[in-house]
Parts: structure tokens; sequence; C-alpha cells
């Protein structure tokens, strides 16, 4: 269901991820208007959402959507002039971020919603320079923008209840799981969950330990087939046994002081631990662990029946 | 195929892990023997396998295959005399593992391959109290065993190069992926990159940044969604647009050095770029980004179907 509030949206700059938000948009059917300074820009664009086009189609489109909905408009005033909601991805260096999203805010609708794609900074830092920073928030996707419907949404100090709600509302009506994060970090949650995984792969090709090929296919065959279904936590809980987390925690005390990565590890403090199993028994409350296995089951063979198409050698004749 | 080499198997220690292997072995037509010390081992083993079946009845059992294929032996020698493989599960404390691999080692066939499934250590540490350590290797398995096909296949100093190659053949022949993993380290390489995500994901909690269900969901909603068919190179290969993994590094270098995670980074020398773009242009040869972008959308859309009656909510009466 379209929402209510925001009907016409503007997009500025156009990588990869704001070219994942226009495809999105169009998709879901909105009328879109893309802004980028860079040389060649509509070009990237509209080739862009050509690639995306044929898996959107797949996913099924929204009533009217169409490519064509999509206007390229260099003058970033003309572009925002009438937008409900401005999607801003300029390339993630403060400074640039902070002096768009400044000149954004004066151009805009004084009721416009205001979300930074930022992968990293905060919202606070990024609307310090706005005349109405209440409508600034951080909307956060994962690639491919088009398809992944994860979007972390993270408010300033100065960004109103209100806004995070209208922002909440418009993303689940484009399909998208919104997950409102209520304290400010560097990198939100997702991305440091990313960052903590990328940096050990990258320790291990730097010690020789594993090739890139070698760090993928440990994720791939096995604890990747997992993470679609259930994250960290909920996947330890079932590796548990019958005591599912509390027997993982007790086996993890001794374990967590291991020099296994070069990740400093919390201590695991009786309060830690609490937050930690209370945490798994309300997630699952009213299954059994026997029931979640099953579960669980039925997906990774549904999983791997799928991922027989796509697994390396499995097309593209070789190997990805 | 069966392996030609290893016909009768068992399995010591029977925890979450063990029932796995015996789950698997069943399944793929072997008799087992399984052994264990603690008081009703055998019901708690029983009642998983039993637990496991439907799931394996779904995938397709090797023909012959019976979960009657069972044997519990409470007697280590009588369960290890006859087996051409002993798969070691106890519990990951490196004086008991030794023990019990030395008590194995003097109690089984002079050619018979012994297999850890230890986490966390070093073949050579397990294997330096046997008389024949040329036959003892790390085969480290995940949960759940039955299903998973990822084993880490590492061998100690005393290992031989034909004991890994007959552990290959044996775990591919029941369906496995083996990955041979030449230098041996603490977490081999799976365990460290969850150990990464994991002790990230306890500082989330611990800080109040996240609940242990916001933490789940920032991974199943989006990155999770693309670890089942890429690993973390490849997958910021294809965020990194028509450049790859080498504009990706160049972006990364700045982002690298913030704190995000309590993960220490390695420096980005010109030797660990090479490796890495190397090595994802490697894995992709033959293929434009437009096609792999293709073949993961095509996974996605395919994979957000199945998850449908997965995801929380969507079964077992609420959520998970």
């Amino acid at each position: 269901m379209k929402s209510t509030t925001i009907k016409q949206v503007t997009v500025v700059g156009t990588g990869v991820i704001g070219n994942g938000w226009i495809a999105r948009f169009l998709a879901k059917g909105y009328d879109v208007i893309a802004t980028d300074p860079a040389e060649g820009a509509e070009v990237r664009i509209r080739s862009s959402i050509a690639n995306a086009w044929p898996a959107l189609e797949k996913q099924g489109l929204a009533e009217g959507a169409s490519k064509d909905r999509l206007t390229f408009e260099p003058d970033l005033a003309n572009a925002v002039a009438n937008a409900d909601l401005i999607q801003e991805n300029v390339p993630e260096r403060e400074e640039l971020k902070r002096k768009v999203l400044a000149d954004i805010d004066r151009l805009a609708k004084p009721d416009a919603i205001i979300a930074s794609s930022t992968s990293g900074l905060k919202p606070s830092t990024l609307q310090a320079d706005c005349a109405k920073p209440e409508r600034v928030i951080v909307a956060h996707p994962f690639n491919p923008v088009y398809l992944v419907p994860l979007v972390e949404l993270v408010g300033g100090e100065a960004t109103t209840t209100e806004t995070i709600k209208t922002a909440e509302e418009f993303y689940q009506s484009i399909d998208m799981k919104p997950l409102v994060i209520s304290t400010e970090i560097e990198g939100h949650v997702a991305d440091r969950l990313m960052e903590a995984i990328w940096r050990e792969a990258l320790h291990l090709v730097n010690d020789g330990v594993a090739t890139t090929e070698e760090v993928d296919a440990a994720i791939i065959y096995g604890p990747g087939l997992r993470w679609a279904l259930m994250g960290p936590f909920l996947t330890l809980h079932l590796a548990g046994g019958e005591q599912g987390m509390k027997h993982m925690l007790e086996q993890f005390g001794p374990a967590l002081k291991l020099p296994w990565t070069k990740l400093v590890a919390p201590e695991l403090t009786e309060e830690l631990t609490n937050k930690v199993v209370d945490g798994c028994e309300q997630q699952t409350t009213g299954h059994s662990i026997t029931q979640l296995e099953q579960r669980r089951d039925d997906f990774l063979i549904e999983l791997m029946q799928l991922l027989e198409k796509y697994w390396p050698g499995a097309n593209l004749n070789g190997k990805i």
C-alpha cells in the first residue's frame, strides 16, 4: 500500500546505492526525480535501472510502475523543490554529506523528509548544519537496494519521533523491513557486524591462511546458509542443544578468552549473560528447540535445492 | 558414491555435533557405532536421530540407509576396534581431547583415520600424544551437521597428505564440501569469521545499542540474504559497481581506520590489496559484473519467496 504522506520522491547522488533506490521507488509505482552533478550520470542511471528491471519484473511491479516515470534533473533546487522525501546518497565523506544535506534542507519543502543513506556517519553529525534538522534521518539500505528489504532508520538528537514514524511507514509501504535503532553509533548495527567479518577476512588473507575464494567458501557452504534465516544469536541458541543459549554461554566463557579473531571480546558479565539469554528466549517464546530445529531444517533443505542452481560451478560455465 | 576405503564409522562423543554426524553417516547408508560414557547417552542419541530423520528423508536417503543401523557400544575399545574412520566430538577442552584421541589411537586399527570435530584447537596439538599421529586430522563440521555441507579439514605437522586425501574423498562421498586448510590456526577459518561477528554482536547488546532480536533482524533481512550465495569478498566485489573490489578497497582505505567494530584492522598494504583484488577476479573469471548481478538477483528473488514461509511471524503462530 502506498504511503499517504509521501507522493513524490527525489534521489540525490546516483552510485550503486542511489540507483538501487531509484529502481525500488520506480518498481513500487512512484514518480522519481534523480539528480547528480557527475558527467554522464543520466546515461549510467538509465542503464543501471535497465539492468535491475528484469529482476523487479520477476518479483512483480506495483500497478502503473514504469522505468519511464524517472526524470533526470541536473539542478538540485529543481530536483528537490516538490519532493516529499529526498534520499541522499553522495559519497561517504562527512564534509560533503553535511554540505549536500544543508543544501537540500534549504531548498526542499519545509515538511519534506530528508533521508541519508550513510552507512557509517551519525545522524546528529549529518543534521548539524540544517536549519530544519528535525526532518533529517538516516535510512541506510543494503545492496542490491531494489531487492534486499533491510533499512536501518536512525534519528539524530534533533530528529522528531514523527519523522521516524513517517519514514518507517514509508519504507514499509515499499516492502522494506525498517529496523529503528535508538542509539547512534558509527556503522549503525548491520555494518558493524559486516565490518567485523570483513576485517577478520582481510586478516586471514593477509596472514596467508586462506585465499579470498577459500574465505568465501567457508561462508557459503557453512554459516552463510543459516544467516538468511537466523542471526548470530538464534543460530547459537540452536547450537546449544535443549539448553540453548544458556549452555552456549557457559561453553563460551573460556572460548571467548582464546585468541580467535583479532577482536577484543566483552567481559561475559552476569548482566550481559542475562540480556542475551532472555533475548533469545523472548524471540522464541512458545516454541521448543525441537520445533525450531525442524523449521530450520525444512528451510535448509529448500535453500540447498535452490542453491544447486547458483553455487560455484553450477552455472555461467565455470566458477564464480 | 560410497567411499571405497571407509566402510565402518565410529562416533565418539554424542552431543549436538556427534549426533549430527551419526545422523549424516546413517542417512548416507553407513553402519555406525556410537560411544559415550555419559549416563543415558543412548536414549538421547536415538531421540536426536529421530528428530533429524524426517529432514533427511525429505532430502533423500541413500539406498539401504536406516536409523536401525546404529549400534550403541559403551566400551571405547569395542567401539573403535573395527572402525575405518573415527569421528571424535568430546567437549572442547584440550586436555580431554588429547587424552581421548590418544586412547582412540591406541585402540583403533593402525590404518584407521582419526578425525576430530574440534572447532578451535590445532591438529598438531591434538595429535601430540598419539603413537600414530600421521592419521589424525581435524574435520570440523557445522550445525546441523546432517544438512550443512561445509567441513574444514586441517592436518597437523605429523598428518600425511594421504590422510588428508582419504578424508577429503570420504567427506565428499557423503555429500559434503571439504575445505582443506593448509595453515593451522585456532578456530580454523569459518569459526574465526563467525567469532568476529559474534563478538561484535555481544558488544552491541552489552552497550545497549540493540537487543538480540534487533541484531538478528539486522542480519536476516540484510547481509544474511547474500551470504548463502556469496562470501564477504564476492559480496563487496559486487557492491563496488563496474570496478568491483578495486573500487571498494579504494573506498575502504579510510573507512577501515574508523572506530567501527572493536576489531583491529590490518594495514591495507599494496600486497594485501593485490591479493584481494586478484582473488576476486580469479573467482569470477570470464563473467561481467552485470552477469554476476543478474545471477545474484535471480537467487535473491527465489530465496525471498522461500523465506516468506520461514521469516519471523510467518509460521509457528508467532515470532521466532
